[in-house]
């Protein structure tokens, strides 16, 4: 039996019957009974006007549901019968670009469905930042973003509402991960601080907060998770959680890779947390042909003996472009085929298929090699450059911050990647091209989308909040532009796989067997 | 200097502007200043976005508004620069015909102003069970007289701000002492509980409520006091908070004297507690020339030794009936001069004022005695049997619970009287005709408006919140029903001033000078 002491309680109560021998009020008689239970709580005037005639009508068999406030719990609503078995929650993971719930049964801990929308600020800018300029110091704009982040996630509860028939009404928590600037639109707060210095935030730890506060529709709070600072948000913190590396023995990294990279590395004893922009290349953003991955993105690609392309395309149609996980693909499939050398150079004699092109650079136009993948699409020379560049900062990120903490690569026992990227990537390809460290293969994990895994356990595991507070005070946040020799490092990963090739045998080894 | 641990804080900090060095939160930044005062906190989702760019416009000096919610301080305001002088909360006596609130200022402690007015939901009785019965199971009409009970207090406030400047939206708390219908009607419950069996009521512990929930317009909470029983409610409790007795070390009583009696004895020790109906006729209500002490109401009598009798009216205008502290005087003077005997009866041998009338009882006439206070206004015998009737259960009450405690009347150290009986009737008077025990007078206490003291008292002192539940714990509830020689006891009561004259030396020796 999973007992779950979760962030709400559901709690059916066969209560006995007033009589003057015990006349204890009605809600003395509930809040005995609770405490007979080890649960000390209080009530909401709306329960308290609800007692009578509802316990009676009811011939003193209730269900009341309880909600954890941060520092106690709250009784907040009261139903006849015995409804605890209808126990809800949301876990909701707030990115900038897609709004994920999952709608949560807090009796048995399982997930009932989930859903996903487009986070609808993306009216307001693609980026992050052309968000923040749009409200920033204006009051009205920025509670304009605060209802289209409120309703992005409304949209998503109605979706579930659809699929499951449980309405947010009868759901009585949520928590929520997102980046530091989603929360601060959540709330209401200009987000402009996280980008300009000094990175003061707003507020980094809001806790529980009233549903009706946020204008969300649940019966209870809202817990937002915290973040460490202001580009290390919340969603980091619930990935922790979600992943347990702050009580494992053995050293492990956590890389959440999108247009920013946030590292984590540590144990149970260090934590060591960083972020850096790991390049919008890896979401096919600066990669000419590069694209999301929606429909008509290139998101596998094999080199056959021959020296044909053989694509996975998603949706199953025409390639339109490439997107992250095709664009590691290509690269290491071009690597170990001698398409492209050890300095990340297209070698044309390999293939007719690598022809000079001309390409455009700004103003400028360029000609250049490229290699056409697919009808009409080709990859450049300085797409290869710039992807290689993310990939060498990703990877540095790793090295630099082990070496910080006093350890080497050889250390790491287990890799987390999070967030889409490292769901769909293949771990082969990433070690192929050196983003990710040559080391067993089953210890690089897909951690998916810990940030609502994390969200998710919280829901349903109240003790996690100690958790939390410990990861934040255990955490050191390494600012990469103070390391000495970052750039240098940087610089040295900035081949395939690496310039030291002895940190990648494996691939070294695959070569071998290629040629 | 008088250190206030109230209900609420306002806490004016000077904080550090964020550097690159010092980058926390501007929510850290204030919740880590509260915390070196020690004050843990949290935040409202108000507040959070109020941070900014109020903390940049103020030069990071500001002063908060904290509340205590019962388990914890929770920042509900921020406000630019020191307005931690302006601090301010509500005291609340929430009676069945008055309601009187006070203006504290919360740093020092003191009263800024008071104000009454009527508790509007007279316009639905004047007596509490026509107002219970008028909503008996009907919601909207519930509704409504919970309308006009928060409107009643709200009249108030505004009074108050009239006076004082200060408007409610200024006031962070508010502690509401009211008897447990008055506080059922307040939050929205229907309390016909209140008055049937088993008297097992809906809520008598409401605690801290959201000051929004109940529709209040101060910022913060609204904390009700708890009663203890039906008819021993939170004026009581906060009588006691106010009197201190729970905390004496020798035997006190605490009689609240109005429509009902509410009975409390004891010391650091023990405590005992009862209700029983006093009998409206303290209040003027049965004599048949009898009324509230409004204008034209006679509130003070001598009887000269001429046989005249001199009057004190309210208003200082033509007298028109006469209220309880009248009455008592008249009875005790009436006594003094013999015009009334031991038993209780006119001897109307003694002046020409006492006649035979003809009186109107039910449907039936009935000739009796009575004596012309006032020009055509005449006190009757069987008005003389009533008021009788009543202070021998006012005293019985007393006596019966000094016996079920294992104590003489001789034991009790302090007599307080609350409300507003206690406050105009003359002890004198009260002992004359034994309603008071004989003790000396100075061991007499009017109590005043101890439930609005009480209140004011927590406002500025919270600790007396682990008082109030010691309070409910020790006390005991009697039933005088049901104690066995409750009603002998009674019948030697009713004699002017007791059957057993040794009970009253003082009385004994006046009425021998006076003869």
């Amino acid at each position: 039996m999973i007992v779950v002491e979760g962030l709400s309680k559901k709690i059916y109560l066969e209560l006995k019957e007033p009589t003057e021998e015990d006349s204890r009020s009605a809600q003395r008689r509930i809040l005995d009974a609770l405490d007979e239970q080890g649960i000390e709580a209080r009530m909401t005037a709306k329960v308290l006007r609800r007692l009578y005639p509802l316990c009676d009508r009811a011939g003193w068999k209730v269900t009341v549901s309880a909600v954890w406030n941060g520092e106690g719990f709250e009784v907040i609503d009261l139903e006849e019968g015995n409804t605890s078995q209808k126990h809800y929650g949301y876990a909701v993971d707030l990115g900038s670009t897609t709004v994920v719930v999952r709608l949560v049964d807090c009796e048995t801990g399982t997930c009932l469905g989930e859903a996903s929308g487009f986070n609808k600020q993306i009216q307001y800018g693609m980026d992050i930042l052309s968000r923040i300029f749009f409200c920033k110091d204006q009051p009205e704009k920025l509670e304009e973003l605060r209802k289209v982040t409120v309703h992005s996630i409304v949209s998503v509860l109605e979706k579930l509402e659809t699929l499951t028939g449980i309405s947010p009404g009868e759901c009585l928590q949520m928590v929520i991960s997102g980046n530091t600037t989603m929360i601060h639109f959540l709330i209401g707060m200009d987000p402009f601080c996280v980008f300009s210095t000094p990175y003061a935030v707003r507020a980094d730890d809001p806790g529980f907060l009233e549903a009706s506060e946020l204008h969300l529709p649940v019966k209870g709070y809202v817990y937002c998770y915290p973040g460490k600072s202001n580009y290390l948000g919340g969603d980091i913190i619930s990935g922790m959680i979600d992943t347990g590396i702050y009580n494992s023995e053995t050293i492990c990294a956590f890389f959440d890779i999108g247009t920013n990279g946030e590292l984590v590395i540590g144990n149970r004893d260090f934590l060591l947390c960083g972020a850096g922009a790991a390049g919008p290349a890896l979401e096919g953003g600066v990669v000419k042909t590069g694209m999301r991955a929606e429909k008509g993105a290139v998101e596998q690609v094999t080199l056959t003996e021959d020296g044909n392309f053989l694509l996975k395309v998603v949706g199953d149609t025409k390639p339109c472009g490439i997107c992250g996980s095709g664009i590691v693909d290509l690269i290491a499939q071009l690597f170990l085929h001698g398409w492209v050398d050890l300095r990340g150079k297209f070698v044309p004699e390999k293939s007719e298929k690598i022809t000079k092109k001309i390409s455009l650079a700004g103003d400028e136009t360029l000609q250049e090699y490229a290699v056409e993948y697919a009808p009409g699409l080709c990859f450049y020379q300085s797409d290869l450059d710039e992807f290689i560049r993310t990939k060498a900062a990703a990877y540095t990120m790793v090295e630099c911050m082990m070496s910080e903490s006093g350890f080497s690569m050889d250390d790491i026992d287990r890799f987390y990647v999070a967030g889409a990227f490292g769901k769909h990537v293949s771990k082969e390809s990433a070690i192929t091209i050196g983003m990710y460290p040559d080391m067993e293969r089953e210890r690089i994990i897909n951690a998916g989308n810990s940030s609502l895994e994390g969200a998710h356990k919280l829901l349903i595991n109240r003790n996690y909040l100690d958790d939390i507070h410990g990861i934040l005070e255990k955490m050191i946040y390494i600012q990469f532009g103070a390391i000495d020799d970052f750039l240098h490092i940087m610089v040295a990963a900035q081949a395939l796989p690496h310039t030291d090739q002895e940190r990648y045998p494996s691939v070294m080894e695959k070569l071998k067997n290629m040629n």
